[in-house]
């Protein structure tokens, strides 16, 4: 190896070396990013697809005087490794260890904080107009992908960069992916100028354009850039004129890696006075033969076998995985049935819904706002929509569940995935609002399962139920089935009685609290666990619980939450109430147990809370 | 007057009538909202601009066969008078009569209820998807207006509609405005394509092009629609780029006020075979001298002189006008301080900020999301911005409050306006989330003033804060300054103690506490009241309070709410809990009084219900 990329000045090389040598550094860099994520798991086609890409952007810009923005962050691990961090790669998503996200708390390098798609042209241009108000000239570059693009909260900062003219560089980097393969008419619009003959002539005219342009040869006065004499740069004008004409200056398209190319676009872009946007074209998986022959299996994978490809643990049954094969049965016999998602079809276990149904299925992109209201208008005309996103990202389309679906009474079925702590993503990723947004909109009932077999069960019920209906669910396998659960019907399960202490047990929080009050009786406390699968409508006969204290239990922000709305409705009841849940902070990435217990919500911590409150 | 307004079957009139005698019957129309608008008070200004659009719209097409969906909704008015709804006109807006927005329980025509805009090319894209399964072939109609249109969720639902080449015709009703004075680059693109010269000939052109048109003369069967053979219908095809790149065919620009031009082009859309956008050109305000003259003024108006186009009443100082005053003030001093609007800079009192700072102020159009995280890079970077928005809409922005605002613990400063119940706009506009949507948020302050001179000591005093802060206030007049409020540091106010009951009253709800408070003592029960201008986080000291109830009263649904919150913190203290709120249905429009008394949240009911409590 030529290069030590945990005590390398990379930076330095990145900005010095020839361009020969940084080709040398991004095979370096993709061999120790295979090694690595088979290891501790994590998002590995983006970022072997953006190697030269981030290497081009640390050459030409001066990071953190420039602030460099990856949109969603999953692709930000080689910039991970350019700015210092390689080491952090042994713990990478495991807790306590680096995050597989930009982190500002980790790198002054992390110019801004992502998780969720779609936010850096926004927070770009917030950048960009705070350097002009305070006179300043640093650059702001957002890098997003092609998916992110389809989101409309892109659209709304491109609309105000454009109009504003504010000097913000967006590089869009086009792999054709988001995390399945990309929707839309913006898709086969850049498809389009992908596959356009001039391509291959862009090399060459790029050179020579640009060659005649002086500001590439040396520094040029922020006086004489501020004129009105604003040279074309554009490389193939005509083809970006969906662009242009928001009055945002295309480049491109360009090759993602070539290092030579893309410096020179960069630099012509950050003296370009105007907003510009670059069209910068990669290929997700790039440089490793599985992950380019199955991008989507390495989007974001466990820990795997770098000979073979092959995932080394099996997770068992998911939750994801029962929900797709249920909703695929019942659509066979009812065919109102219609399935959305949005850019996570494979994530949410939908395949088999798209191959038995394809023309009741639909992926609607990057888009959960559009997911939702395109539901009611299904709904209005008579169809049963169902519709998985995971917890976090329906937290976009909490307006339209209220304003479209619930204030309609639509009957529209939300499945829910990802609830709960959903570990190694960490922080922008748990799902632990839904139980919070969801409670507080009126009509909507909120359901939530202990095992698969009830997912099934449940998801069969709410289909032939009325008005808008949420069933959330946790990422990962299904627990084994718990014998003692009724067959779901609309109401909750008592498994055991407990004249000292009745656990209410939230969904999938069901282990942790049968396993809590086995350790509440080896104490000599005679303590009870009911299933709680109905969380909204709160059930009206627990006022009459006979015990001596209820314990709630979710894994759900406690604000706003099922054991809120529970000590609420039963505030004056003869019984003392403990609500446990999420406290009220943010939580990291980590292995669920490990989580659970920083919680309080492992039924370790449940027993010592429960014995601590008794007392 | 012609047309009998109430009783003529204005629907078969407008299929068949001379255009000549629909003109008329605009002009009536127009007499007619202007009388009546000028009474109940409401949206005037955008109802007058599409008459002659509304018109051509029944005359083209087949309600409710047809679906015609009015994004937003507050322009349905003419399309309520043309389904027999103009007799609701004298209750418009009023507790128990007609609402100003579409409603689906009124009347048949009304394809989908709207309220917040830019949803419904989404529901249209919903409607012709079900549609297109179900193998029927009606038309799906969205009618949106160019402020409306820079909402990404539009861009959303076309990147779909044009991917899958749907019948869904949208309607683009481009007056130049939102709310106020429209924003953006496609704003400024859509101005190049009316100023084009090319309008003018567009009459000429559209009438001889569509004379070679066999489509028009009389019915196509589908399968020849079918084929492949696109026939073209563009006026002015070059014009409409921005849209044909996203696969929808463009036709425009179109008089709005030639109901024969729009009629011949919603028809040759109707019989195209794909997706279409109609750009038309219309005046907000039209017909009516004084709302052309001002029509943000006449967007939404109370009741007015219809001589001098003056407003009867005065509604006195409002919760907008302070804070806009106010920071417009603070905004002097303070030279990091940044307004953001989300094109209601007029409505929420920004216009004194805008004049004094103008190069710090930011109406980034109807964009709620964007706005959000704009903030947020901002913020990143060193100011402090202050986002003024609706209650309502800031619904939009809730996973960019969580992801982009909180977890990066930045400084912004959310001026929540219109917060509680806000009376005639109805049951999607009441702002009776917000404490529950910002309660659950990690890191959140919630301010909530009770009166002008506390909402100002309380924004000087978030400014100075650090981490997220959101100020709820209502619509409207602000009550006059309590004298017994401490001066606003952080901590809440007793205004009385009580040794039976203490209510704890959420900001603007303080009013109606004292008068409850007042009841209960005259009632023999000895009842205090503590202003709560806190929210989040609770107060502590509560838990110690010396009383035998305690009564949370606030503008907010209970779920998730001031009262839930209080009431889990201190579900085993020695007091009793009561919690009054608005309850888990949706509000219908109507007076705040009336309102207030239907949730039994007006001091009467807190009366009745504490003391029904207490038996």
């Amino acid at each position: 190896m030529k290069y030590d990329l945990i005590n390398d000045d990379l930076i330095n090389i990145c900005k010095t070396a020839p361009i020969s040598d940084l080709d040398e550094l991004c095979e370096e860099i993709r061999v120790f990013l295979v090694e690595k994520v088979s290891k501790t798991g994590g998002h590995l086609a983006s970022n072997l697809g953006i190697v030269e890409l981030s290497v081009a952007l640390m050459r030409v810009f001066d990071s953190p005087r420039d602030r460099i923005i990856y949109d969603v962050g999953h692709q930000s691990y080689v910039h991970k490794i350019l700015t210092g961090r390689a080491a952090g790669f042994d713990t990478l998503r495991q807790y306590k260890g680096m995050s597989g996200f930009p982190k500002g708390r980790e790198s002054i390098h992390d110019a801004y904080d992502t998780g969720h798609s779609s936010t850096s042209v926004s927070a770009a241009y917030g950048m960009a107009v705070a350097r002009d108000i305070s006179g300043d000239d640093y650059n702001v570059i957002a890098v997003i992908g092609d998916g992110s693009f389809t989101n409309g909260t892109v659209f709304e900062a491109l609309n105000n960069i454009g109009d504003n003219q504010t000097n913000v560089i967006t590089i869009l980097n086009d792999n054709g992916m988001s995390i399945s393969r990309n929707v839309g008419a913006l898709s086969k619009y850049l498809n389009v100028v992908r596959s356009s003959q001039k391509y291959d002539q862009a090399k060459v005219s790029v050179k020579s354009a640009l060659g005649n342009v002086p500001l590439l040869g040396g520094p040029l006065s922020r006086g004489l850039r501020s004129s009105k004499q604003k040279i074309k740069y554009s490389v193939i004008g005509e083809e970006g004129h969906l662009i242009e004409d928001l009055g945002i200056k295309y480049f491109g398209p360009v090759d993602g890696y070539d290092i030579k190319q893309m410096s020179e676009i960069f630099k012509a872009a950050s003296e370009y006075n105007g907003p510009t946007l670059i069209h910068v074209l990669t290929t997700k998986g790039k440089g490793y033969e599985w992950s380019e022959k199955y991008p989507r299996k390495f989007h974001g994978i466990g820990p795997f076998d770098t000979q073979t490809g092959q995932a080394s643990g099996n997770g068992g049954l998911s939750y994801s995985h029962v929900f797709g094969e249920t909703l695929t049965t019942l659509a066979a016999k009812d065919k109102k049935i219609i399935a959305i998602a949005a850019a996570m079809g494979t994530a949410t276990g939908l395949i088999p819904f798209y191959e038995a149904h394809t023309d009741r299925y639909f992926d609607v992109g990057i888009a959960e706002e559009h997911a939702v209201v395109f539901a009611a208008g299904l709904a209005k005309s008579g169809y049963k929509p169902v519709v998985a996103i995971y917890s976090t990202f329906l937290q976009r389309s909490i307006d339209y569940l209220i304003e479209d679906i619930a204030l309609q009474g639509l009957h529209v079925v939300f499945a829910v995935d990802r609830a709960g702590l959903v570990g190694a993503d960490g922080e922008t990723h748990h799902g632990v609002f839904d139980l919070s947004y969801f409670s507080m909109i009126p009509g909507m009932t909120v359901l939530a399962p202990a095992d698969g077999n009830q997912l099934a069960e449940m998801l069969e019920f709410a289909m032939g139920m009325d008005g808008p209906v949420a069933i959330r669910y946790p990422r990962g396998s299904c627990a084994a089935k718990h014998l003692r659960l009724k067959r779901f019907r609309g109401s909750n399960s008592v498994i055991s009685e407990g004249k000292d202490v009745t656990i209410l047990a939230v969904g999938a929080m069901l282990d942790e609290c049968i396993a809590a009050a086995e350790k509440l009786r080896a104490n000599g406390i005679d303590a009870g666990v009911t299933n709680v699968a109905v969380v909204k409508p709160i059930d009206s006969t627990w006022s009459e619980l006979d015990t001596r204290l209820v314990v709630t239990v979710e894994d759900n922000v406690l604000r706003g939450g099922f054991g809120e709305g529970f000590a609420a409705e039963n505030v004056n009841a003869s019984y003392k109430i403990l609500n446990i849940g999420i406290p009220d902070r943010f939580i990291e990435h980590g292995d669920i147990a490990s989580l659970r217990k920083e919680c309080g919500i492992d039924a370790d911590s449940i027993c010592t809370r429960v014995m601590a409150f008794l007392k």
